[in-house]
């Protein structure tokens, strides 16, 4: 049995998430039944992240072992012939049998993307939150600040999670205003890109979504940045911003930092 | 009666084109239909381009004269309520009388999105064409440089067009390498946005794309760059490359420099 990791992008919008469900169309599934076809015999595959219901991947890590031998670049050309094309295999490299998408991970980066403007372009319309007024980046950045480091984020994470260790690290979150433009001749106020990326250990359940509810929160001027210590510090889901919109999120990359070469 | 330039974005995957047709979904006759409900009459729309079914625009501009007095503002925001999220009014100005989206123009610039790698990104693959195997960019750009100035594009208009006028004159022709990479830990080849940028008087049927067709020819080394200026001498289209598929085309904008502040 030769062990494959695979790197996957996928458009979100119409997965009922990666993992695979009693009814719905799942990335995991997808690829587990491009497996099944490939080997003759059922595959499981494992993600690095289990990615919710419209939540999008740049570069979704999975693994899985095969029975058949086969070298990594047929594999990934024989999964992409069977996939359909919301659902990409970009890489595959044969690794060591110990390795484990989630648990061998470093860290793991995501991207949150706000169209901040009046009008929402039409291509960005499954592929960002849309809010209009002004936030005030500068607040947000604070805010971002104080939720890097490592901290026990039960207050962050999806109401009714049985997760019993909430403790996190965050190694950075990072507030980018990227000040693109829709089209020609704007008028109807200023409409720009801002992309939130955090890199972190590990992530609860929804925490992305509810860490960047809140930072909104904050850039709407709401709540002082220094608001996020107060939540943190509650532990309490119901003191932390809304879940933003999973159609704004990415899962951008999965970091294994020297441990594929130490293991493969 | 009050005249109003609208600049629009749409994404054209679910159109059968800018122009109103007995069957099918139009950019223009849902303009239309939303005009009629605000101006309680029928009410015609005239675009700078008629862009054909599945070409994308970041900022058509179209013109209608309305019976009713609105201000431009409030005049997009009800147009935004009534359309659908593909199509996206960004800006109403109001104009002089004698102003005309397609006459009044000084040019219009188009970008062709090519995704040049293995795989293509599940967030590429409505808006770029995908083209496998290396593009030698420096060849298009010397090809792309004998498409600039005024010449007769007679073979590169759509077969079987009946215009008799074929001059145009092309400001310039751009190719960009974005470089921009899919996702982390790419190993199947390196992936990356091409896109191609022209500005134009004005542009025949198709010319675009057969343009871009024509300079991928020479991208795969089948032709040199000099052939370009036999296709031209030609005035056939037999002579010059494929139609570049629609999906990769944009109607990035239209340009009235100091007709709009005249007129109005």
């Amino acid at each position: 049995m030769a062990r494959f990791k695979i790197t996957i992008a996928y458009d979100g919008t119409d997965f009922v998430g990666w993992q695979r469900q009693a009814t719905g169309r799942s990335v995991q599934g997808l690829i587990e039944g491009a497996l099944r076809v490939l080997d003759g015999r059922d595959v499981a595959v494992t993600g690095a992240g289990r990615t919710d219901a419209g939540v999008h991947a740049l570069g979704q890590v999975a693994a899985c072992s095969l029975a058949r031998e086969i070298d990594p670049a047929t594999l990934a050309r024989a999964l992409n012939a069977q996939l359909p094309p919301d659902v990409r295999v970009l890489a595959a490299v044969e690794v060591g049998s110990a390795f484990h998408p989630r648990f061998s991970a470093r860290s793991k980066t995501y991207r949150y993307r706000i169209w901040n403007g009046d009008v929402v372009s039409p291509f960005e319309r499954r592929y960002a939150w849309h809010l209009v007024g002004a936030l005030d980046l500068e607040a947000m950045a604070r805010a971002a600040r104080l939720l890097e480091g490592a901290h026990d984020f039960a207050a962050f994470q999806a109401a009714g999670s049985e997760t019993r260790k909430t403790e996190r690290r965050i190694f950075s979150l990072r507030i980018e205003d990227c000040g693109l433009r829709i089209g020609a001749n704007q008028t109807i106020g200023a409409s720009q890109l801002i992309v939130l990326e955090v890199e972190g250990e590990g992530f609860l359940r929804h925490m992305v979504r509810v860490m960047v509810g809140s930072l909104v929160e904050v850039g709407r001027g709401r709540r002082a940045p220094e608001w996020i210590d107060d939540v943190i510090g509650s532990r309490d889901r119901a003191k932390a911003g809304p879940t933003a919109p999973p159609h704004g999120l990415f899962l951008a990359s999965v970091d294994y930092a020297g441990v594929l070469a130490d293991e493969s």
